[in-house]
């Protein structure tokens, strides 16, 4: 079809590119052209991901014989640390949405401090935009080279930023207690992924040293205008898919609980995909499942000063693939909710 | 929009009618104009499923309040035993899919017995086509009332129908052995169907005694042309979604698990919805999670002269509002998938 | 047996009910003489406990039924609100242990204003004993009757007291935010805790709101010397049983997160059913499941001068029925230790 | 302790090596005094399984390490095909079950088929006692050396034996579709094990060619005095634990349902670890969790001659290491419930 554009994924063995599949398999402007994959290279998607068996997809093949002048657009959904030099190498023309960490951070020593090693395309660090897109669209629209957010930072940044830009909560203490279900850990066969591992208990992992602090403290930095630490925890929840960041923060200037609803629920009115609830609920991350919504809630805390906030996504749809196709629907100049009209699954 | 169906769910606040609205919000074709329940009327779409808020539905409402002519198409996903008396009462030129079991068997006697009081719509009962979509497709096109398959039933007979058929399988005996998420018990708040009666164990019921034995007995015996007995048995595994039958039948005839893997495959090459995986290969419901899919396979069993039969569906969608989606479009001439496009979700 | 007590549980139908007696079962000092029942008073146990059918229980009888001679010792594991009177009307000579949050609030206004309506037995009230074994030892040898605390005042103050008792933490903020299983919801017939209104998802609860709150902070000011309000979040999480909370601090006095480490280590270091973990660590709900064992981490926050705490239960055992047999064995001069040899279940 | 016996555990970081600790760990009789492990040597049950921490036990060492004059008695854990070697090189006098399924087979040929590779210890294959204790008490007791049956074996042939060595059902077809936890693929880091891969969805595995059919038909076969060949399929179930096998039998010399369950009721009367359910009602498999128990039904079917059985256990207790410390009871002349006096844990 002519209005088509040609879309590879780098990486379609994985979680997040067969989520990009479900996605964009509805998306009547894309048409998926290649599909790599490391170690399963040569497989049918029918043997990889059995459930996209019937939609007629392209063979996996090695990143090697992936040959960039056949797609428009190029998803990294790669691992970490890995594509820095394969976007470099990619065409000057190929839009580009990485959803790895590894164009995230903007400080080349904060990513050398996180991943223990020098950045490995500095130049293309500059230049890429943070894609959260309700709070980047214009920049985004004129990226070539988008760094999707982290789940974690996603869940944080969209009921914190829009709060510290308007000054109504402090500055510290900033806790983010956040819960993910287990697909945020990838397809890489490890012993703590396995069912038994996971199912019928819960734990808090990567304390005070999760790789998303960062992230999370760039983007709220930027919103309060001097630097912000938090107290972030993440905890593995028996479940395939869902994310809820429980953030605790002491009120500002005075504001109150209903001031921080109204600052999120103006904000966020006109939002396709970010929903505030009315002020004193707090959201389910199963009202998420499969789509692309941000559901956020806020309560008055029983503490004097205080007020607690709740962010629930569904982990591989705005928490990755779904912000990631809403990114190039903006960089390609689409309506932004192409191929992201799917309803929540519930049950 | 002038070529919008207008489009009532009677019993909306079940899962059934919440997966209807899931799958209607994408139909091009259908404007949801009322939704009915019992007592729940007067409640929001955000409070009685929270997951449908931001699709802009209308307030759900008493039945006495429905005014029927606001309607061109009317799905019935009320419990068993009450909706007789309700389609008896819509306008005759309203096309209504029943998605209970009332107007599923054709026998009047075999209604009485296994649910214990006369039919009391026995002429709609004469008049409604059973609409197991890729087995009665015609009929279905012509019907101004459908009663929508149960789920186990739709699992049963889309492999077995083609089978019987041609006679390459013995009558007796045909084992059933189905396996179902907790989602097809409703949404009623029984102690059985608790989270913590259910999950981390599993165990059949109704054993020997499932209502939709006679059912898919019915459509059995059909096929084969006379009386045909199954050995059904049902159980409860801890799962939101999804359903497999596992089937094990006598070869006949010469017909060798070859044979019934061809004739299936054939029968079912143009179906959008129902494939047939490669011989000796069987089917997982995590594969169809969500979408309209029927995924069957077949192996040949150790013993001498048998053969394996599995059938795997999500009992929300093919096993119910799915199919009465696709039936709805082949009542009213639409393109059968309009709607129904989703994909598989996995994980 | 001549050394054996007898025992009676009131509320024998519930979970609570139940996992009493999965642990007395195994008890050599205990016989259990009378199992009482709401609803389900004339049925046997195999009908309400299938699992417990095995064990040669007396059949549940009702409340009115229930002879008081017939107990040395009596388990009330009954709704909150239903026990005051029923306790009052025990002979004094019986030794009690309430499951029920009726007797853990001093404070007969805190009660009533958390409760909904005035205590109904004050006097008992005030020669209640709040019953979390390794902080109150003494005082339950003695007690006549114990108010056995509730599952996340349990796994709050374990981990608080001590800090606070020693002044190495501030006394605002404290975050509390905790994840529960679903059998804390009790073996009610509700819609919010089906299989299918639970499972892959989550969703925070009685925020700022949930009575546990003043039960958490009437142990907290007892330590501190001084009113001490916490900023309480539950959250219900897709798993049988198994509780966390992971609580947020800032260190007070110039401790350091190894001091509250050592504090806490050395506090519980010869208790067989508390364990603290080697500093940096913190621990799963699935490494207590079905034991009476509290598991306790500490970690160096970030945030210069911040802490976090993570407890792990099982919100049925220590944080319910194994913390009552623990007092049982207390207030009956037994080793505390008897019948809760059980090793946790994993997987 | 003058009356313990030394125990050693080869294979003890698996999960049926963790499950022997939890219930060897309140035996009065056993003390472990071994512990080894492949590729964790060296490391501590603190790292290994955190849920055994607190239980003062060995670390881990490698199998070259082990001494085995330091244990009376051994149980090998060890994958399928590693221990005919390790189990020749033991001393003589010392008394060995071993859970793998390298002796089950009494026929060289079979293994050979089955396993692919000649057995490396046929003459220890041919003093080996096959281990379903209540079906072999006899020969257990006086054996040296036990090979525990594995999980679906058990719970195919407590249902099937009795019936088939009384002539009450035909031998074809018998159909066994069982249905098993997760816990029974082990702790290998497989993607096929992964929680997401696991998780809201089912299906089955080795249809027709499971390698438990063998075994499963052998001890059909001796009962039946002649040929058995059975269609057994194994399914894989979101839940750690738990194995439920439904079996479809014709009836044989005009026997009734009630007479199967009459012969059932009546071989297991005195069984301390089988019970038969009353006539008509079949067993949930979170009935057994944790316990060495094992549940049979009888229902009779609607097909007339059909009967249907239902058989639960927890696959790592009666159907793995509850078993075994059963075996080893009697080969020690220990009371065979030494140890298994876990009451099941639900929910």
């Amino acid at each position: 079809m002519a209005d088509q554009v040609k879309v590879a994924i780098l990486g379609a063995s994985g979680y997040t590119g067969a989520e990009l599949i479900r996605l964009l398999a509805t998306h009547p402007r894309v048409r998926l052209t290649a599909l790599t994959a490391d170690r399963k290279a040569g497989q049918t998607m029918a043997s990889v991901f059995p459930h996209l068996a019937p939609f007629g997809l392209p063979d996996l093949i090695a990143l090697d014989a992936f040959d960039a002048a056949a797609a428009d657009f190029v998803f990294c959904a790669l691992p970490h640390g890995t594509t820095q030099e394969i976007i470099a190498a990619l065409p000057r023309d190929t839009k580009v949405c990485d959803l790895s960490a590894d164009f995230r951070l903007r400080s080349l020593e904060s990513y050398a401090e996180w991943y223990g090693h020098a950045h490995l395309a500095p130049d293309l660090q500059a230049e890429a935009v943070y894609g959260l897109t309700e709070l980047h669209r214009d920049a985004v629209k004129g990226a070539r080279l988008v760094a999707n957010p982290g789940c974690y930072p996603t869940s944080a940044q969209l009921p914190l930023v829009p709060l510290l830009e308007k000054g109504l909560i402090a500055l510290d203490p900033i806790v983010i207690d956040s819960k993910s279900g287990v697909s945020g850990a990838g397809r890489a066969a490890k012993e703590g992924s396995l069912y038994t591992e996971v199912a019928e208990g819960m734990h808090a992992y990567g304390v005070a040293s999760h790789r998303h602090s960062p992230e999370i403290e760039q983007g709220l930095s930027d919103a309060a205008g001097q630097p912000v630490m938090v107290s972030f925890t993440p905890h593995l929840i028996p479940m395939n898919r869902g994310m809820l960041s429980t953030i605790y923060v002491n009120l500002a200037n005075g504001a109150t609980a209903a001031d921080l609803h109204a600052a999120l629920a103006g904000r966020y009115a006109d939002e396709p995909f970010v929903k505030v609830l009315p002020l004193g609920q707090t959201p389910h991350t199963r009202h998420t499942r499969g789509s692309n919504l941000a559901l956020i809630g806020v309560v008055a805390d029983r503490r004097p000063n205080g007020a607690i906030l709740a962010c629930a996504i569904d982990n591989l749809v705005k928490g990755a693939s779904g912000q990631a196709v809403q990114n190039m629907n903006a960089m390609l100049g689409f309506d932004e909710t192409l191929g992201l009209a799917q309803v929540p699954m519930f049950p």
